[in-house]
């Protein structure tokens, strides 16, 4: 699932998608200087470093993780895209359908999953191995066909910006996304959550993968005090 | 074009679209008041209170603008939405298509239009009847066709957040905006543009005639002093 | 503590600051409008409206209350505002000191506090009334002495930027803040929090006595989901 | 005025305080690399690089400078950190008056300014050794006798975030502060400018300095099409 490229973390998700680290301001010890301004003391032992993130942590303290700051390429379709974007404190610089062609790249779900019979908003997985490969066929065929619609668009002189009206949800997009690790916490306890959509959980997963490599005390001290899913704490096993 | 509903504005926009005044807080005289605390005056006379906001957006001072703030409700294709919701500084709720199956709505142009042969981005129309008529079959057809394979899945089982992957960016969706005047005001900078695609210049038409409807000074001070496109000019003329 | 002068509240607050509410967009009613969005439905009847509105606070769902939005009138000495303005979600305009010559207002505290032997933060209120005497009279006899140094200096010619800088943390100053629902509701969990400087506790209960006059069942879920403190209780009695 | 720790740039500024670079994400490369994702072609020749820049900045295509982000360590005096402060688009920890006691540093200035006949919010220069003499005296003098009387109430038991509300405009704070290019240009635009007051122009040319080191390019391309005001020019005048 993970690999590192020039020291760089990359995590491929979904058929076609990946969430890569570009690069990283500030770390653990970063937020743990930042803090101490407060008092006007400068980095201790490492013990009571780490004592202070969880302080931090525990007490709704956020500020200093602001001074974190991460930047990631990421690829997925364009229905995770929507709901990335929401996330307003960020920023975002995404492929644009008006300047380029889009490229033949669509997401196609491997199982089924049907609609939640309580919870209005959920979906459940189910052992329905021809329900699968209908979903697969209906999707896969539905791509295929539309892009080719896309194509005889421009073919015929249609502007890009108009041709790609048809083109699906399942389209897949790219952009550099840069976050400070407050607002980053904040987009796993909404995304690394049984209440997101699966294929958001699973960017939320690689995200949050990176987040615990680079910032272990922190990423530990965001699971002890404030993460209320569960997801995530696959990832917090291979931690300790 | 405009219409009143319990004096409330709604402007249609596109062939099933709109955009709706909610609510609104404050007007000029409240962007006047809040820049009177600076020098701890109060209101003046009309004369000097006009004078003051175009004093106001000339040089730049754009936080008194904060404190009026409009509610709007809108209806737009997804590929407009996705434009829109990029401006960070503003708030959104919209209709979810985990929560609610979508209505067979979609935006099908009337006109097509050409790449630009010189700007990248841009595109340009033509007198060409033919390739118009040829656009409005293909669109609505493939949305016809989407649409059914969106119910299909549906009727088979599969959980709304998944069938709705195969759905295009012309499909109509909705949702509310507030936002306070400066943010909308760069809005219109961005959007009731030249460079911005011809469909959300025809949204921020409708935006800036209900910000000219109800904040007449700051409007024609926005004119004046800091827009610098060409589309708002229509609504200027019918504003002096 | 609190008046209506043309049904708009005021709460005077410290010996000459006050929370005067402006101007109000939106109520409960406007987050369920807002919220019913996902699922294309409109008002229910009021009981199902309350529900809702308990469910969104319990589950995170904020978005809706972001276009719920006030504006204040407030004032308060200048580390009150300190604090006050690192909440950046918000608007703000602000008496200038570089515009206007300040007014002799200065904030005399009635009772002493001690620093807390455990929480270096904290202080604690003793029965000592000689050590309050004492303290009242030498802020006074400060206050008094600086706003002569102050005037001095304007009268020999000195800039008011430059005069100023002599002024003490405890001269009033007014603004105007334009907030909406979500980030109020943040405010008072810090600052209406046992942590928080018992003086912006004063505002914070303030604030919280008009929301809660707006937004009776929103208030009502904020306590009873997300309020961590202990000082808005009393509003809460008054208000079943 | 300029001066390197580990490769870290140190800007002294005023008579106590600096602007001192921490950490930097990014460079003039990453947002050309961030805006070509748009129409996914990679870094090409530097030549090319530095004209989108250029095309960039001129056409108000900030969101790639987001990308870039520098965390600064600052001291200046108070009423500067409240001018500061109010840029919202920012990460701030400041050293806190309630858990520390503050050292007693405070801004002399070396000469006096007299209130602008025309602008009100203005001060001029005169050359007026007497009355600059008698302003650092009665600043000085006054600072003296202030922290005095900070320190009598804290001996007499009165707890920190007390004592310090007699404390002056002028005594020195010190915070951190990470922010992206976008929003430093913002700030340059509006604190290195003639209508700013002399003290936090300097300190705004502090971090111009620095930001023309690290990001040449766009410094450049901001100098050439969006910032308004003259200070900077010297700044420039030695990049080319």
């Amino acid at each position: 699932m993970s690999d590192t490229k020039n020291d760089r973390l990359v995590h491929l998700v979904l058929d076609k998608g990946y969430v890569q680290e570009v690069d990283l301001l500030g770390n653990d010890s970063r937020a743990v200087e930042a803090a101490r301004v407060s008092y006007q003391q400068g980095l201790k032992s490492v013990d009571r470093d780490r004592s202070l993130i969880d302080f931090l942590v525990e007490n709704g303290h956020e500020s200093p993780f602001e001074h974190i700051v991460f930047t990631f390429r990421i690829k997925a379709p364009l229905f995770v895209a929507r709901q990335w974007f929401r996330h307003r404190i960020g920023s975002f610089n995404e492929i644009s359908a008006r300047y380029s062609e889009m490229s033949e790249e669509f997401y196609i779900p491997q199982t089924s999953r049907s609609q939640d019979a309580v919870n209005r908003q959920a979906s459940v997985v189910e052992d329905a191995p021809e329900k699968d490969r209908l979903l697969r066929e209906v999707v896969a065929e539905h791509s295929r066909q539309t892009y080719e619609r896309y194509r005889e668009l421009l073919s015929s002189g249609v502007a890009r910006e108009l041709a790609r009206i048809v083109l699906p949800l399942n389209l897949y997009t790219l952009w550099y996304w840069t976050v400070n690790a407050r607002s980053l916490m904040n987009f796993l306890s909404l995304r690394a959550d049984e209440h997101a959509q699966w294929e958001i959980q699973q960017y939320a997963l690689a995200v949050g993968a990176i987040f615990k490599e680079r910032c272990p005390w922190t990423f530990t001290a965001y699971m002890k005090y404030k993460y209320a899913g569960r997801l995530l704490e696959l990832l917090q096993r291979e931690c300790d």
